[in-house]
């Protein structure tokens, strides 16, 4: 067990509220479980899982404050769909605020929300741990989704992607680029497996 | 989520020493990411897992005599082999301390260290998890069965019973009969499938 994550979980729960706690924790443990199914290094997973929201506990126009003074780069469209913010910054605190060095972690926060083109295996097990986690109850087809996560990790991005943004459309939201990118990407792929 | 949870929690980290608090906390959420896997109920699962080593805290003779007070039958050779006494004190303690009725959830914590022949789907879940779980270094072919355990849970259950068998009789241990039950029971069930 890396040493850090007993300091990390007291730092959070003193920093993010209950519930964005617990989901933090649950991440944490999702990744953990993914990582194990598909052979990747635990330690690694439980860190990028528990801090991927590191960022939550700021308002977008704190979070928007302080990417600019910390030359955190975010795209006019970034700042306009803001629900990615907090990751994009949370990626820039993991380093500097918990000292994260790993590359690997760091990439699997930044992209946490939107996914992006050929992700990591770390990115995608981050990803999908952050759909899946036992907390998460409102989301379609949850307990199907949660099988497959374990059966074909390919294939629950993609299915994550196609429902985030069926949800998009008919909540009538903007929809970010790099979203539609990752799913056309993982679309793509599936196909080819057909 | 339970909404005992959070409570229970509390209570084992005041009871337990930090290392098996630690390992309680990541046998409920490896019991959750196979319950996730195999269709079962999430609760049901965070709670077995959470609360099967709550007896863990006390002495060979304490459990021994506190299994004499409440009526709390051992065998003779449970008396003599001991290992498995905290959970059946456990399943004791988890029905009369923590309030858990549900008897699969008492029936999970009463096998958790020696399995048994025909195992409920809860048994298996959190006999596996806590060979499997994350905090977990020592036990022979981990990566190979934390993976196998994703894909076949009959076999999984099979491959711990062998290699904790394999380990008794290295080190010159008394086995107790309920895991030579258990272990010819799945042995036998690998065999009809092969």
């Amino acid at each position: 067990m890396d040493k850090r994550i007993i300091e990390f979980r007291r730092q959070l729960n003193a920093r993010l509220d209950p519930r964005r706690y617990e989901h933090s924790l649950s991440v944490s443990f999702t990744s953990i479980a993914l990582a194990m199914r598909y052979g990747y290094d635990i330690n690694k997973a439980e860190l990028a899982g528990l801090l991927h929201d590191c960022a939550k506990c700021y308002s977008d126009e704190t979070l928007i404050k302080q990417c600019g003074i910390n030359g955190v780069e975010l795209s006019e469209e970034e700042q306009q769909v803001k629900v990615t913010i907090h990751a994009r910054y949370g990626a820039w605190l993991a380093k500097h605020q918990y000292h994260i060095q790993d590359e690997d972690v760091l990439s699997a926060i930044r992209y946490h929300t939107t996914g992006r083109p050929g992700m990591s295996l770390l990115e995608k097990i981050v990803f999908t741990a952050d759909f899946i986690e036992p907390r998460r109850e409102k989301a379609k087809r949850l307990p199907e989704l949660r099988i497959l996560a374990f059966e074909n990790l390919d294939q629950t991005v993609y299915e994550i992607l196609y429902d985030s943004l069926q949800y998009l459309k008919e909540q009538g939201g903007r929809i970010d680029s790099m979203t539609q990118k990752a799913f056309a990407y993982y679309q793509n792929k599936e196909r080819e497996k057909a």
